[in-house]
């Protein structure tokens, strides 16, 4: 079997990606974009290594769709639409040249369901973990954009979707979910694989919502920093967080920390935003016109961090609040 | 010793450089960034791994300053002038802080040095070697854009600079350069190590050049590339190539490969451009301006592929034309 080679690999399985004009076919030092007038372009990088990110034997296809989506997820959450992305691809040398072609084959499915075209990209060879940096472009009408540090006192706060998928996924997609049934492993497994960014939401909220973010790290964590930009406290009523029925069976039977690995661990790729109450009636509408479920969660109040109370009114505490990379 | 924590390390280390208010202080999902009217972004990325593009023990100032450099060049060689850059680290696992220290020091440098704001980032631990991935967005005013596809029959070859110090700069660097004097060890491997985007010249040959690219993998592999772009062939006068005296001397010494490691090693970072010989006196004076050497070292003509003439008027043949990453 003879080892790939960069040039090979780019002219055949990432070129035909770069559908954008300005990615000159990836045939030169970088690519041109052009801003529409009215636009601002939006700018946000992930790294993912394996073994940390995802796992060695994971499907390829999954993990270069996985890429994509959290980055898409950061578009959303600041009411983008997404261009382009550049990638940085760094294989593990003795990757044979049919798993960078599940690589390149999810990433091609991907940019063609967003509407994203390859912009740019290195290809290089790691004697370490497989490596892969995302860079994503998106534009945004200028005074359209979702910030986090915007949310402001009386605000309800939302959530898109279900919350805890993510983090109940992992363990599903460990194999440390048999007490669930199947069809639920796989629902919980697909939401941690392949999470699907909120896109068309995000962009449906400029005017309505005051401050976004998605939630990648755990709800309240996440929702720590939107309070923390924006200078106030916010809290989360536990019962109204909405639970698929996958997590709830996952809940029940014991799996991971409960009713804390749904509100604390990472993977949801939900939108968290905050809205004034004069909003209930447009969101409710909005749910409606997406298929998509909103759900009132908490409060913006005064003060500082994020308190979540229990079914019985009392605060919860959690031990750790998402995932921290440099550990002793 | 307290392991780093990445939101501590963002923080302190890299929040500084995110000058451009439209980086969010880094605090939130992307950034953004206005395009003015009449420029076009200009994008490139590029992945470097401990052990293939540096060394483990090089200093970490150094590997951020050369990750930034690279990808400026890269703008240069579109002409474009640089906004701000996008960064994701996978540090050590071990690292130190004062290993993240150096490696931000270098990076504040020269985002001062180059007028560069950092846009954003993600900052991960992983168990292999240190892997850095950079984005760097530029503008360049619609029309002055130089691409590489744009060579046209009878144009002259250019490169600013001299040729071979990147790849005799990596053998210094290597300690194998003994047989040079000291001087000229410290200027190679410095040219290795710390390259010079020629962002001022790129940015005056709008108008002049009709292509151009960075000498990154060598420069007959690279004026290659422009060749096949632009679908003619080019010839190059070894004689010509402008070679610095520290180069001549290891040469001289039988270091390396002779002028075979000069004309195919890469690492140099100087423009290599073609422009119509109507334009040779434009171009001396612009070398004058910049105080910059700016050499014709050969000519666009008809056919495919490059060949280098020696002085005997025979051409040179290379054994291997850039690094190639994949090999069995």
């Amino acid at each position: 079997v003879p080892a790939p080679d960069e040039f090979d690999l780019i002219r055949r399985l990432f070129a035909p990606l770069a559908t954008e004009p300005g990615a000159l076919g990836l045939t030169d030092d970088a690519a041109l974009l052009d801003c529409p007038p009215g636009q601002r372009l939006v700018l946000t990088t992930d790294a993912i290594v394996a073994g940390v990110h995802f796992l060695a034997d994971d499907p390829p296809k999954l993990i270069a769709q996985k890429l994509m989506r959290t980055n898409l997820s950061d578009l959303a959450a600041m009411g983008a639409a997404p261009v382009g992305v550049l990638l940085a691809c760094c294989f593990e040398r003795g990757a044979g040249v049919e798993w960078i072609e599940g690589f390149a084959a999810g990433l091609a499915d991907d940019c063609k369901a967003f509407g994203v075209s390859l912009l740019g990209g290195d290809t290089v060879a790691t004697p370490g973990p497989a490596t892969f940096a995302l860079t994503a472009v998106g534009t945004v009408a200028a005074g359209c954009e979702l910030r986090r540090s915007t949310a402001r006192l009386g605000d309800r706060v939302w959530v898109s979707g279900t919350i805890g998928d993510g983090a109940f996924g992992l363990i599903a997609a460990r194999g440390e979910a048999d007490k669930l049934r199947a069809d639920q492993v796989r629902f919980l497994a697909g939401r941690y694989r392949l999470p699907e960014p909120r896109l068309a939401l995000g962009q449906r909220l400029a005017g309505i919502a005051t401050a976004a973010m998605d939630v990648s790290d755990g709800l309240v964590g996440d929702l720590g920093h939107i309070a923390e930009t924006s200078r106030v406290g916010a809290v989360i009523e536990a019962e109204r967080v909405p639970l698929s029925a996958a997590v709830q069976a996952a809940i029940s039977a014991g799996l991971g920390q409960g009713i804390t690995t749904a509100l604390t661990g990472g993977d949801d790729y939900e939108l968290l935003f905050t809205a004034p109450p004069a909003a209930d009636s447009q969101l409710a509408a909005l749910a409606v016109d997406l298929g998509l479920r909103l759900t009132p969660i908490g409060t913006i109040i005064e003060g500082s961090g994020v308190r979540v109370d229990g079914p019985d009114g009392k605060p919860l505490s959690f031990p750790t609040q998402g995932y921290r990379h440099f550990r002793p």
